[in-house]
């Protein structure tokens, strides 16, 4: 852990920047991923995973058999934990439909919006070192709540061929059928363009590497939709004595396990403190399964000694983490003051662990400063909005000569004559009546 | 008026597909305007404004005195108009406005979410032949309604060096003062890079040419968000004999007077009666300031006659258009089956026109099918969703278990012992209390 003492607040962008890979390299090479398999299809996706995840497949769809078995490789504790997850998931995101209600501006003059699906979605769960099943929950779930119509989901292979149990039960749990084996860029291609196998689809959401993320933002240049960019994840803590340093070193290395590439920052007000906490990594560091991970992650890792409470809120507002964590002893107070973070975790029992899994709010978040502008994946993530307007003849005659007034100063008399018409036409109809 | 009489489904996408300009020149002359603003500032920003817009303009910035000005220029019976649809569009923006509420998933598990804006936004108001001041209401409006702290506004100058009376008029009424004269590419890059004189935002909003909307996607790769891609603008009218064959035509034409590439389409049921409406076109044409545009527009539309309901339908949900004006006897129940168009006008008095001014929803939508996976300029763009949670000792302890054992499954210790170490602290306390 790098440490900085009172860092005046022109230093700050020396601990507060992200690394920024020359990614030339990933650039071009998605670039023909995705030319290759929009001009061929299944046979350049089967080709790629040869290649990259060293599988030969000959279907990318799973089977029916595939699905069916995932059952009993499943351990009932599990299950019970997923279903846990998968209620709290539900409930949350369940809060954020709209109900459509009718806004009458002006009298006759009604409006009105309502939320419609994205039929066809796309959800990526990545599969590194490990099977990512709370991924599809966390996609999955407000994609089916949204109503979407076709919901295509692709996992990377696994070394033989098939796909996690674990992941085929959660996609099961949420309704999901169609699934394919494939990843990286080659997945974001064939969900883009649609392959023989993989159905085209309007909107790709979830998280992956530094490939199937840039082949995201390209295919936003060719039309498709994409919930965020994202980049490797991030865990930023404000902390004071009232939170056990134990806890602070193991929410740090809970974000460090991710990858080698995890932002872990602790942002403080007392040496001494700072000093326990990087005790407890130390011991904690060496029970962990992912130690190497970890241990690498947290080289580049940053402790930050502040004298105020308003430095930390500027530093937080400035770096816009993607996971933060509150433990200070006025934590709610201090939370009201963020305004660049995309989740909050607040207090002493609040670590970022129970939010990835299974409280309920989505862990789909955005990263890289991107909580500046992007929103999580929510539920409206996976629908669009529509408006509706309808004016009756009292509305038209209401706003008639406001429209009028407006187009004629643009210079539209055609927009004009769209609101004259029909009040003239009114006008002859009230005669013709009298 | 291409017209098709009866098409099977497979000829469809003769008439839905939008023209689809090769724009390689286009992204090469966007890509250097970025690069050189970007690395240059004010310098090339004025270079390329006295290039494309013939104005050498020594400041980029407004003056007081300008903005002080505009008050003169502007006739009484347009700042009234103006008031009207600023109280229509700040009257249905504003019940979209989000209350925050807790949910407890679980005894002890709280969460919720709360609507940040988004700190620094750039409002981009496209000016070709006219003024388009209810731009700036549309899009000012909602911004400020959100709360955006910092709104920078880019307008491309007049020939004359000067931007238009309305149009700051309407900037002053939304309370907007950060407003710049560039237009173009080179104002998205200024607002994307910032430049000396010109802030840096954090998501740029607003319609343009080719140019712009190329140069929005591509800033998105660069780590800019933007509210949609957009194109040419579009209608579709769907219309049974209970419309006025003459509204029809009027609408077609306020839609086909915005650009010599607008898309206009008309789907029908018989024969007479796109007749009808086509010598109203005619008749009304002649009539029109902007005749000659229109004329150009109107070459390229279509007019489609279907035998049922359910082909007009299925037609909406396969182009997806911008905008959608339905004049059938049922036309609510028909609406009720749409689920791919931006906004949706319902009726014989509720033309295109009343919404692109005044009723009250935006009139920055998604064209070119973008209906399918984009929502029009709304509220919510201008904020972004943050999640807090926030458990009890009662809270860790309820779903405790269910993340330490998706953790495990997942292979993330560190995950597992980030609830582990609260557990057994409270284990303890209680112990100890004992």
């Amino acid at each position: 852990m790098k440490v900085f003492k009172h860092p005046a607040r022109e230093q700050w962008n020396e601990f507060l920047k992200r690394p920024n890979p020359d990614n030339k390299e990933i650039v071009e090479s998605v670039a023909s991923i995705l030319e290759n398999v929009k001009a061929k299809g299944d046979e350049k996706v089967l080709e790629y995973t040869a290649k990259f995840d060293n599988v030969q497949l000959k279907n990318l769809a799973i089977t029916q058999e595939e699905f069916d078995a995932c059952d009993e490789f499943v351990s009932q504790k599990l299950k019970d934990a997923m279903k846990v997850a998968y209620k709290n998931i539900l409930t949350f995101h369940t809060t954020h439909r709209e109900n459509y209600h009718v806004v009458e501006t002006m009298p006759g003059v009604r409006c009105w919006r309502r939320a419609l699906p994205i039929e066809k979605v796309g959800l990526y769960i990545p599969s590194g070192t490990a099977p990512l099943f709370s991924t599809v929950l966390m996609l999955g779930i407000p994609a089916k709540l949204a109503g979407c119509k076709e919901i295509v989901v692709c996992v990377p292979p696994q070394a033989d061929g098939t796909i996690h149990p674990a992941v085929l039960y959660a996609a099961k749990m949420v309704g999901l059928k169609s699934i394919f084996k494939v990843g990286g860029a080659q997945a974001i291609a064939a969900m883009a363009y649609g392959t023989e196998s993989v159905p085209k689809v309007y909107k790709i959401f979830g998280p992956g590497n530094a490939y199937v993320t840039a082949a995201k933002q390209m295919v936003f240049r060719d039309g498709l939709a994409i919930d965020m960019p994202a980049g490797p994840s991030e865990l930023m803590i404000v902390a004071d004595e009232t939170m056990p340093s134990s806890f602070v070193a193991a929410d740090l290395l809970s974000q460090a396990e991710h990858g080698v590439d995890s932002q872990v920052i602790l942002v403080t007000f007392k040496e001494e403190y700072l000093k326990r906490v990087q005790k407890h990594l130390e011991a904690q560091l060496k029970e962990l399964d992912r130690k190497e991970i970890a241990e690498k992650a947290l080289e580049f890792s940053v402790g930050i000694i502040v004298k105020t409470q308003e430095e930390a809120r500027d530093i937080v507002n400035e770096y816009a983490p993607e996971h933060l964590i509150v433990g200070l002893r006025n934590c709610n107070a201090f939370a009201t003051e963020i305004f660049n973070a995309s989740a909050i975790f607040l207090g002493n029992y609040s670590p970022e662990a129970v939010g990835d899994y299974a409280t309920g709010p989505n862990h789909t978040l955005p990263t890289g400063g991107f909580a500046k502008m992007f929103s999580g994946v929510m539920l409206e993530s996976f629908s669009k909005k529509v408006t509706y307007q309808q004016l009756t003849t009292e509305g038209i005659v209401n706003i008639g000569a406001t429209v009028e007034t407006m187009a004629e100063a643009e210079g539209l008399s055609g927009h004009k004559n769209a609101v004259t018409i029909r009040l003239e036409y009114l006008k002859n109809k009230e005669k013709e009546g009298k």
